[in-house]
């Protein structure tokens, strides 16, 4: 067996066998296969495909390409992933909510690259909160107390980091087996043995429809089946950001709100939606309906809150900070965006709000970059609004006064208003 | 415009534009764009095309993209070019003879890599001749006495050498506009204004049917005429090697039989065709039976011999050798392969053949490797003959006796005599 016979079947339309997939990420992982080999065969499956078997496989096959974390001590372990979005600080909330009815959270999240942002830069703008712990301290906490959220210490799926590189940089991002078995195999990677995934579709995600969301719902719920991985696929409209707030320190404040029950309307949507399946697959309640009203009563009895104070003094971090969030270093220019005329909002593409926030400093565009937590932008207005002539549509949280400037330029011109 | 776009373009079937494909051939000719890059696109133009338009553009890209040799001043160039084969000795035989008939011959020839010989190694095989000259001597003497045969040596074509190396290896060589465009732009760069390729077919060829040898022809020469170059194409079958000897010297030897009126069938053939196409395009016949009786002539008068015993005496070589082949130094184990039952010979691979010349030492596997002149294989018997047991069907040329051994046994399982 060798690359060029494998590149060469699947770039004539045929079918990859478990064999060429394992010696593919084998050799492809430590370097036996070089970059442009690679680029050549995933450009090849990009546009000839792979059926469920050749993804799964592939999922696999990326999955045990590095270490896989063992959770099977803590029984059912149910992860939730989002495909990305701009402003989703759904995990700083669903997790000790989830905790807080009784099922184990063990999460491992990403820090944001391009212009969507990361879980554990967010977690970062706690001062003190550590990311990174032992894997035995990890899951010692989550025995303890139920809950961890960290980023990933372990060489969790290194041949699906090499790849997804690689397809940024030869045009082959949005296909679906090559998304469906990224995610997938991180997932599995991680040790979950339920997973509830938040697909996200529109001009803010990778999916541009939702058709095509659907698609790789499909796929990814096959890939689960397949492995032996209980998945449920959630389809999120992604066209705005999720919530008001964007930006590291903004959205941990928006997310201590939101579990003291001062909840924006589509941030509650997708809380309850994931949540209400992950407590069904963790087999504390077969009623969607009813799910929603537990983690409803633990957001207004303060238990969630708690849980979240807990999890932040358990990782080292200054719970004054979340007991009171005006303890967060503001931005030095916090200068509004005005509305220039009457009328109601049409659009805010998210993808543009979510690169203007990296452009304050909010997000990276190389992994080196550094990040700033105070920057951000807060939206008072979202698409649907109607608007005077004056009104304050959102602010800027700017460090430096000429990004300041520019940014309100681009917000104001980012909100379509007629 | 960047790399990134152009791929995702070609990955989703759309026509690449002239800006385009010079972009890319200029950036991964001075190496902005990566071979990763480069490896993605070429799979995306593999799996989904290029019309004649582009994959003129890309021919006329790749030609400038380093030195162009002005040959303007010769008035009518006509060069040929084989797209491969093994044994095959035709621009040894063809350039002498053309040149007697008055049309200037200034070709520049490569060496052999994998399965296939090279002009210039045989060349070289003569004591003394030199295969590089300065562009001045390379003119001077195609003014002087008509002929020159030169290796490489201006930086032509740069971007296609990077191509057809990634080609190779990630498995994209079998495609027409690739093909097409890598041949053409050589040919263009090298300076000629009329082209004569000789398209081969079969299992010792890039195209593996004569369909796609057609379409492979057809291609270069709609390239031909986009690019205002008259460009004739002539279908070869290449199953067994082109006349008796494979080897170095032995093919120089061949060569020097053959302008001795002693001639190989199979060569004979495609000289005469090759070659009255050649006249007609410099203008020197339009009847193409009649250019066949010329370039007869020329050989049975003797003055296409002498034609060559000019250009090696010119470019340095010893021309005693030229006069008595007898001379050349033989190798050292010449060893009989031997019919182990009677019937007639079905088939003899050629690309078969090729790999135990290069086995032998008479070819290279690396560009690095060194050749040894004297070893290779003479075929007595060929695809059609009828044999007696015990009957001679080849001799193996080594210098090492276990090859000598091995190549015997190998060269007998090849043929397969029924």
């Amino acid at each position: 067996m060798n690359i060029q016979q494998i590149i060469a079947k699947k770039r004539d339309k045929n079918k990859l066998s478990k064999e060429e997939i394992d010696y593919f990420i084998e050799n492809y992982t430590n370097g036996a296969i070089e970059d442009y080999q690679a680029a050549a065969l995933i450009m090849a499956i990009y546009i000839n495909g792979m059926d469920e078997e050749e993804t799964t496989d592939l999922t696999m096959a990326m999955a045990h390409s590095g270490d896989i974390l063992d959770l099977s001590d803590l029984r059912i372990v149910v992860d939730k992933h989002s495909t990305g979005g701009v402003g989703d600080k759904v995990t700083l909330i669903l997790a000790p909510i989830i905790s807080t009815l009784g099922i184990p959270v063990a999460k491992m999240s990403g820090r944001g690259l391009g212009y969507t942002g990361g879980t554990i830069d967010k977690l970062e703008s706690i001062p003190g909160y550590k990311t990174s712990l032992s894997i035995e301290e990890f899951k010692q906490n989550v025995k303890e107390i139920g809950i961890s959220l960290i980023g990933q210490t372990l060489n969790l799926a290194p041949a699906d980091k090499k790849i997804y590189a690689l397809r940024d940089s030869i045009s082959a991002t949005e296909s679906i087996p090559l998304i469906s078995s990224s995610i997938m195999s991180k997932k599995i990677a991680s040790g979950a043995n339920k997973i509830v995934l938040d697909v996200t579709y529109g001009s803010g995600a990778f999916m541009k429809t939702k058709v095509d969301a659907q698609k790789l719902a499909d796929m990814m719920q096959k890939i689960g089946k397949l492995a032996n991985r209980e998945t449920v696929c959630i389809l999120t409209p992604m066209e705005e950001p999720l919530g008001k707030n964007v930006g590291n320190s903004l959205e941990v404040i928006e997310a201590v709100e939101f579990l003291k029950a001062n909840m924006q309307d589509d941030v509650k949507e997708v809380i309850l939606e994931l949540g209400s399946y992950m407590i069904k697959l963790a087999e504390k309640g077969d009623n969607l309906e009813e799910n929603k009203q537990k983690m409803l009563e633990v957001i207004q009895n303060g238990k969630a809150l708690e849980k979240f104070k807990q999890l932040v003094k358990r990782q080292g971090g200054d719970v004054s900070f979340i007991e009171d969030t005006n303890k967060f270093e503001k931005a030095k220019y916090i200068v509004p965006v005005v509305a220039e005329e009457k009328g109601t909002i049409q659009s805010l593409r998210a993808e543009e709000v979510g690169k203007l926030s990296v452009y304050l400093g909010a997000g990276r565009l190389k992994k080196e970059d550094k990040i700033d937590s105070s920057v951000g932008i807060v939206l008072e207005k979202k698409v649907g609004s109607k608007v005077e002539k004056g009104e304050i549509l959102a602010y800027i949280h700017a460090n430096e006064e000429e990004k300041a400037n520019e940014a309100v330029t681009r917000l104001k011109n980012l909100y379509e208003i007629i």
